[in-house]
């Protein structure tokens, strides 16, 4: 029986700016990844975030972004491996001290944004993303695009690796996912949306834009937390889960 | 036999700028208070303290401070009890990160600047950083002014508490420091700086500014780590105390 | 035959975070205070809302307050008369950057938040605001509450000043405004509102909380931006101004 | 006769953290470039360094950079051209507080860091800042990496720009310079380094690292005002200009 995993971002709040329908959304997924005050979030909107997903019974994880606010963690940074090293460690730990105060466990790592998508074609960034989550706490699970060079990092180094795939984004042949600014980069149609989600976790598999089908890891899944349709896809994309007979839950084995 | 701690504030360089002597106060001191970002410190600094630390064989502690950097955290800020137990967990937290990441444990906590000045005479405020550090960590020692509000809320939740004395600053007969803007608030002399902290730690007692003697409760020593003569001030203080038959060590006795 | 103005604190986004209807405001009010950066706002934002304003006829101040993102600049801070006369050179300059570059003339300042309510009663505080804008441009004219340190300190100094007034908050007979914290601090009857605002700028009088009549400037009335029906208030305090025969202007007499 | 410019960064102290020997180096420059509180600097520092410049006589230029403290503008950011010109913007308008505050005249702009070097060989980056300083004030100076694209998009809006050498560093044969992580990219002997910057000035020629010589235009030498030897260095430029009949002033033709 296939397992996956179903996951958000969120504690995106700052301040006296709202972003995001956290409360609502934590029905619908099984890991939460809040942001830790660098590209969004600060100290009261995370300890809210976790005080809400631990009500929610949703594993907890880290979401480290570049220190750019104003740009909410988007706009490429070269910052040397050792300095991704230690915003990684600092922020998973300011998250840690939240979900250690409200007696939770920290379940997982997800790298944000530009971040994310550096680390998913540069080993030696993504190797010291992943030490940094080794050296913190070598339970944390590591979530990455699936197939990519964070993904790799995380399993070379003994950590548990979650492989992350997208319900609304079209794939290349290479296992990439197709930029943002080329056409059919986003997949529209809900049902279609669906049908590659399923197949995915089902059988493993991705039809790619260039019409091959390739084999593709998907252990997670990432859902949108703010948008007009963001809980209404979320509800869609669990019941074509469970319909299909595979289980949602924030496991992952060795 | 009487035991004394040796803290100095350190961790204080911010990207390009750098303060302190850490490496050299090292020597000197018993437990280091490393400033974790928000008025100082960045995730580099914190590593690098972190390790140096380590390897002196002091005791660490988490120093949060407001979210002022250009202040230093030296300027009041009207903050809610909320806001103060929300940024002394993440402050706490994200040192923990570099604690655990270099296979360290963490000692203590001391509010910087304006947030310790603040906590020691503001109830609530005290209450809620000493919860803070209870919840993150209920084996953390509180740092706070001797006989401080601070002090009092630690020992209130069940924390360990030490209380903070300063050798070059002169006391009222309330238990207060002389504030800075008052003359005679600094001890410039070096033998009569001495011979008040020995005073301290081994009568329990110290001479005010009003003539009067009042007991007062010296479990640990705040050591300055910049200035010109910061080196030769610690080096004095330490062949005062070890010759007047006082141990130091990052200690203390619930 | 009367005039006064209608002023809006906007530009208040920053970043992803989008913050009030500033586009639709802009078509009751005559003046709008635009957010420098430090408690909201970011380049971007202060660039496009000075493009909206100068569209809609409407004046442009800058609304300076205290470098703190995440309190947006309501925490009262201790900060010594020097760093207030930097803080507000440095924002009124960079709003003018973008005023200039668009070919305006910037019109005002108001402090925001703790900044301007401290200065309302802070004698050294309020001229050194006072004093910063002055250097500047002597032009400018200083919006502050009615009849407090503020406004004072602008006109010794030779600056034109607004009285600012507020429709829905109520006044004690000394002339401040009743606390927040009290009730009947707010007035919630819409009806009661207007009746306040336009005696306040036809005859110069407001009845306080003490039952006592007493005189009060108005050359502007605040404006509130965001909540549900900031919009639909505007539009009566517009209405019931010009029905009593005052004109809408953000003209200003020596 | 020959003319030309000693241009040094400065007023890049921050709060608490002192940088750079900023009132030494006045008496050796025509031309100071101060930071605006985004990669160094802050609303104190930057009034008095205004306040220092002006008493020296020196030219006074807004020294924009990112919005990355921790790492002083140095780490590249992909940032789009309107956000490059909301920041150029922003920063000059901030600076020019201070300037018109003190009764001066701002005189002109150079990027900072990997703003300067990113705008050097990306002409969409280029112009956006050459627009923001065209719309802020036409009258400013653009100082840019000589024959760079900066320069030319300086050139090409129709702004006076000033062609920057650098006295220690070497030169490739397309006129760039020797990439800091080449042997040989810094020039460590002072005689080479000066006899470099003469022929520079003079003859408008200087020898690559290929051994080609090429045309080179300099306007501006860039003069560092931190490090051991900066002072003295400075003062050894100066003299050898000077002992070469070149007229050391902050003067650029059309």
């Amino acid at each position: 029986m296939k397992t996956v995993d179903l996951n958000c971002d969120m504690g995106e709040s700052f301040g006296t700016y709202q972003l995001g329908n956290d409360q609502e959304i934590l029905s619908y997924i099984t890991s939460a990844n809040v942001a830790c005050g660098f590209h969004a979030g600060d100290p009261a909107t995370m300890r809210k975030t976790v005080q809400m997903a631990l009500e929610a019974g949703v594993a907890i994880g880290a979401h480290p972004g570049f220190a750019d606010l104003v740009g909410f963690g988007r706009r490429n940074m070269e910052i040397s491996p050792e300095e991704a090293y230690d915003l990684v460690v600092y922020q998973i730990g300011a998250l840690q001290g939240f979900v250690r105060a409200e007696g939770g466990v920290m379940h997982h790592v997800k790298p944000h944004g530009a971040l994310y998508n550096m680390a998913a074609t540069r080993p030696t960034l993504a190797e010291s993303i992943a030490l940094a989550i080794y050296k913190v706490n070598p339970e944390l699970v590591l979530y990455g695009l699936a197939g990519s060079e964070l993904t790799r990092a995380g399993k070379k180094i003994g950590l548990l690796t979650a492989h992350e795939v997208f319900a609304d984004r079209t794939y290349q042949q290479d296992g990439t996912l197709t930029p943002r600014s080329q056409p059919n980069a986003m997949i529209t149609d809900q049902q279609q949306s669906l049908q590659q989600v399923i197949r995915m976790v089902s059988d493993g598999r991705v039809l790619t834009q260039q019409g091959v089908d390739i084999p593709i890891q998907a252990d997670s899944i990432c859902i949108h937390g703010d948008g007009a349709h963001a809980l209404e896809f979320a509800q869609s994309i669990r019941e074509a889960l469970l319909g299909a007979g595979i289980t949602i839950a924030a496991r992952f084995a060795r």
